[in-house]
């Protein structure tokens, strides 16, 4: 057995977190992987009238995503996708989910047969009735094992060290301690299941619960009400899964930092839940909200809840999941917010 | 059968905020329930120059514990306990723990022997290696079937109609059914489940963890933090109560107001989480904070952490519940601070 090759597919916030304590931990476990050098894939772009690339290669920081946080001399930014990941056997996918096709696109065919590939990106895929992880469309499309992380991880404080905890839905134990001995730190713990599809549908779900739970914020109805919603979302979540997806299990969402812990953290502060007190403090409708508060990006939680709208609609399952409906009538149909709680 | 005849032994924030709801659902359910008379035993005292029995059965409103909140006439505030039990088939002991033992002396024998009881008392009797919980102590002194009801439930917010949820560990099918219709209304649902020691535990077991949240807030480690400590805390409370207790159900944990939910409300606000901050940001004692922030009453987080420690000091099991013991050694020993997320 050779040693793992790493590369780390994306550099934005989330994505240069992860390097930099990927960077470290090949070094303290060189036996097990290659220290001396760890490909990440940049989307090339200039920032300060330099390129990012060139940023990151001489003052070993991404200063446009994630300034003030050092990389160790490891990490190699690379323009080019296929040069980023030649001769790696573990792929880190770490990107927004509306870049994943064109890059597989490029990788289908070009990767090590011998890889593995993890998934950090956040939602899921949903097309009519079909429902699908972004893990099991990298594994489809590339043909390697692909596993998912996912947890209550918000990228500066885990690049600071701020005691974080994070969830690896692994598809063989192996696997799932590799991923752990690359990620892990003594101030980030790795905690492993057997559950891919869980892990990954955490991560996408939980923005429709912060979207509820920023409802209530605006609404100022308490504490009460908040752990109430976050509680019905959680179970929502769960029973969501559990419907849709073979072999999920239920700790992933009650026990698992992916799960609990994740509902928790976006529902105290993120986007999701900011922007949704705003729709209801300010009056505005959510796509002047985008453009005010996002620079124009989309607001997930409530680009979720219509998909999975469209979903349940398809499956003729529309009803048994009242909270994520509601979330869904509030934000695109002109339901008042008043009558989120009602029926629930 | 007869109508069951309610009697709410306990007048604070909480017991008058449950009274509120009982008055108003005896009408409802005048069927099930006598709806003429709901007597409330009031530990008398004086207010604003009148007798607190006086202020409740003239103005219908508790203006020492819940200002601002009308009972229905039906609520008679009675100083005498044996009166106020007389008939009684429902009896609602909402009171602080501390003066249980005392009410029990006083009704031990003088209770309707077909009476069912149900106990919304925090906390958790502990003695060296001992540890019950107030439903079953009130069960074993006064010989009737006795349930346990607890959520994340602020008072203030339940008794003015915020949505909340609550849950009823009960004895029997049919009691918890008949307390679900004693409490539950369009905005606050009662969960049932057969679990009396897991329901009761919940709201003890989950000041210490509060502490914890509030350590973290002091500390301004962010919401990864804080949400891992709370994901942790509810692991711990779970499996504390399977070890010492028979038959505690995990979905009261994890799946319950009483559990996740409360867990959430406690560590959002509350008494625990800002004395613990407190002590963080002023460097005080605990004791001076008693002093300064409770008016000298005790905060109950630390003191749980206190009895939780004795108590798995005598059964030799320190060192498995490393939250418990790190909130419990900061609190009490001297440990620093910044040492709580250390090994965990």
């Amino acid at each position: 057995m050779g040693k793992e090759r790493v590369a780390i597919i994306g550099s934005g916030n989330w994505g240069s977190a992860i390097a930099k304590l990927a960077g470290n931990n090949v070094k303290k476990h060189s036996d097990a992987f290659d220290d001396s050098r760890v490909p990440m894939w940049v989307f090339e772009e200039d920032y300060e009238g330099r390129k990012l690339t060139e940023i990151i290669n001489t003052d070993h920081e991404n200063k446009k995503y994630l300034p003030d946080v050092k990389f160790s001399e490891n990490i190699v930014a690379v323009p080019d996708l296929l040069e980023a990941v030649k001769g790696a056997t573990a792929l880190v996918f770490v990107m927004p989910h509306q870049f994943l096709h064109k890059c597989l696109d490029q990788l289908e065919g070009k990767v090590e047969k011998n890889a593995k590939a993890i998934s950090l990106i956040k939602g899921v895929g949903v097309e009519g009735s079909d429902i699908h992880v972004f893990a099991d469309v990298i594994q489809d499309r590339l043909g390697i094992s692909t596993s998912a992380l996912s947890g209550a991880n918000i990228a500066n404080e885990v690049a600071i060290d701020r005691f974080s905890e994070t969830t690896v839905g692994y598809r063989t134990e192996e696997e799932g301690q590799m991923w752990q001995k690359l990620f892990q730190t003594p101030h980030f713990k790795v905690q492993l299941i057997d559950d891919v599809a869980g892990v990954s549908l955490c991560g996408a779900l939980k923005n429709i619960v912060a979207v509820a739970a920023g409802f209530i914020d605006g609404l100022e109805y308490g504490n009460n009400s908040k752990a109430a919603i976050m509680r019905i979302g959680l179970l929502e979540m769960k029973h969501f899964c559990q419907e849709f997806f073979k072999d999920v299990k239920e700790e992933s969402f009650l026990q698992e930092s992916a799960g609990v812990a994740d509902v928790i953290t976006s529902c105290l502060g993120g986007r999701n839940r900011k922007c949704a007190e705003a729709f209801v403090r300010q009056k505005k409708p959510f796509d002047e909200l985008e453009r005010d508060m996002l620079n124009g990006q989309k607001l997930q939680g409530i680009h979720t809840a219509k998909d999975v709208h469209i979903f349940l609609k398809a499956r003729d399952r529309l009803g048994a999941y009242p909270l994520f409906d509601k979330v869904y009538n509030i934000s695109w149909e002109g339901l008042p917010v008043e009558k989120l709680t009602e029926g629930l």
